[in-house]
């Protein structure tokens, strides 16, 4: 996956403790980034309140496959891009980046399910969501499976 | 995915913070469980050497599925098996399970491939962890994409 | 620190992802231990709702001194017992031990202040808390500073 | 502890699992903060190999006051400097700050001891380290115990 195939990006900052025995981020973190970048944009962009908000988005898949290896100190890139944009769920591909590379180290798919916080049934995603989310909606042809 | 599917197991302790804000178990949590279960078999088993040793395993691939929640402090429980043990990689498939439960509450696939520790190129896997690797092998009709 | 210190005891599981890149479970590590042993003992035996409760406790210090490593994937057991017994705040005191070692590997303070959880308030311990940790509280002279 | 007593700055990213079920950032994330700006400076700016150099730091000692919550995804900064630099071991004094504020919601203390990578004996600080950490050392009259 290439920089140009992401629609949003945000930089990421790598933790001492990422790295694991054999010196690279372990394959786990990677996972955490995906988290902090989906949800800053929900947060930031589209008002998700994880606090008190009626609905929630709850992970129900995720994947990723590692291309190449990176290490704490150096700064990671995200990028971000919706592959399925749907009633009440979406499918997000990320790509992680090292500074400067046009390929992706790391990339992967995570799938969000939107309930209701309290019966935990499926929801509607908020139009503040969907509005954050459809500029980076990519048409089918780009969208492959990651 | 049931128990039954599987042919080695760990009991898995939760900690405090591997719930996040929405109150269970987080999504990345759920791959330190899978590091956790497949290495302490190389390890213990396998005589894998995570310090000096020759060869070392890096994650390529890891997926996995959530089908229900999971909270600390309530224990859990890993199972394992091999999909494909080949010359120099492995597929692993991992379940995490509740107490008492028959049914994964998630499950996934993890894929190693052993390399040189210097060169970081393919190596066969150590006798040693392909013998403790066998027992766990699932014929091929069993081992469904996870 | 010597494991007659304390007054209760609560396996660890290491996780391959403990152990930084010098090999041994990073110093980060032991605070998510206390965190683990003190919630289990609250959520367990006092009761504790953690989702809905109507007094939470939010840690306001802690300390840890390292004596010795550890490493995944061996097991590890965590002591505790209380300092320092409050109407609103409680000091426990935890030591991290290898299997069979009589002397802690690592230990340290914990410091709780039990809060109303929407105003954020001190708020007296709920009664079950208190009998829960009463038995593990230790006399003036044995609390020594850690 | 305000800005104003800290030489070094970096700006740290909070990450979804920061938080914790309360809503903020769980009091061991500030420890992996701690790690990440302390290492930062001694990897980019002295040198500090850590898959092959011959001094490594151990953490033997570490503290952390909290003094109002933070949570993700707001970003945060951390100051440190040093409040001893011993011939074979280092104290370091942290703060973390919210965006804008003059006041630390968290700080603490870090003790590195220097020693040999392969007999793990106290060795003296290299060079290059030492150079790093002089210009933030603060006189002994601000080095309150934090």
């Amino acid at each position: 996956m290439k920089r140009d195939d992401y629609r949003h990006f945000l930089p990421i900052q790598t933790r001492w403790n990422d790295n694991d025995v054999y010196g690279h981020v372990n394959n786990v973190v990677y996972y955490a980034y995906f988290d902090t970048v989906i949800n800053e944009l929900l947060v930031n962009r589209g008002g998700l309140d994880v606090h008190a908000g009626g609905t929630i988005g709850l992970c129900v898949e995720s994947q990723c496959r590692y291309v190449a290896p990176a290490a704490y100190p150096e700064p990671l890139e995200a990028g971000m891009r919706v592959a399925k944009l749907g009633r009440t769920s979406v499918v997000y591909e990320i790509g992680i980046f090292k500074h400067g590379s046009p390929d992706a180290c790391a990339f992967g798919r995570f799938v969000h399910v939107f309930v209701d916080r309290t019966t935990r049934r499926p929801a509607p995603l908020p139009d503040s969501i969907r509005a954050a989310l459809e500029p980076l909606v990519v048409a089918a042809d780009d969208a492959r499976a990651s």
